[in-house]
């Protein structure tokens, strides 16, 4: 699949649609998911185009891991889950929806029970509180 | 959590506990999951000691990363799912199981079905053709 320069996170690193942005640098921007599987589920970008981890330059991956792995431990600190799960979806068959590559950071409560198929959004009030408090969290770190 | 040299993953790596082994280096080794979710399943584990992703050097994450990506590749080009799930699960609230950090490589097909909570161990035989068929696909890149 060729990298579509009008997807929504495309759209997103250039400014052109709206996010709840978290944290941006030179490699990665980190935002909530609008429809989160979890409170404080968020998501880490690449600037770099690419539709998934096939497609990134080496330093381009270490760079978003690093980042994830920083916004994990916010995460952790902001919101004091069970657990913290890490996901990366490749491809539609494996539930991939934007063809930009993203990696998940989503806080656990109670176990394994997950729920892939029933995403709802979340209200804007809440995204932006659990923005907020995540960016707390990494300047705290 | 303190780390602990008993876990099974520790002895795999002391070649003290039998593995499925599809390949390692100075850093990393990988092997199958004995219980996997799906065909294919592999895991790719660091060998420095670190319980869950927060545990872990700079270093040894960026290659964790960059050896997940080339098993990703491989298993695809193995087994050519529909989609391939890149999974890190950090403590028990999340599903971790094995209190050493490891990357799961689960290749998918037919959507989002999953069944993280009825894991049965795969038969030897089988988990020894797949791992063979990695190792292939790895040797091929």
């Amino acid at each position: 699949m060729n990298y579509d320069d009008n997807n929504i996170f495309a759209k997103i690193i250039r400014g052109e649609a709206p996010a709840y942005v978290v944290d941006q640098n030179k490699y990665s921007l980190t935002m909530m998911d609008i429809m989160p599987q979890s409170k404080g589920h968020t998501l880490v970008i690449p600037k770099e185009p690419a539709v998934d981890i096939l497609g990134i330059s080496d330093q381009g991956l270490e760079q978003l891991i690093l980042q994830t792995r920083r916004v994990a431990k916010a995460v952790d600190s902001a919101f004091e889950p069970d657990g913290v799960m890490i996901v990366q979806l490749n491809r539609a068959g494996a539930g991939q929806s934007v063809f930009h590559l993203h990696f998940h950071v989503i806080p656990r409560w109670g176990g394994l029970q997950m729920a892939f198929h029933s995403r709802e959004p979340e209200q804007s009030s809440v995204l932006e509180d659990h923005a907020q408090r995540i960016r707390s969290a990494l300047s705290a770190q």
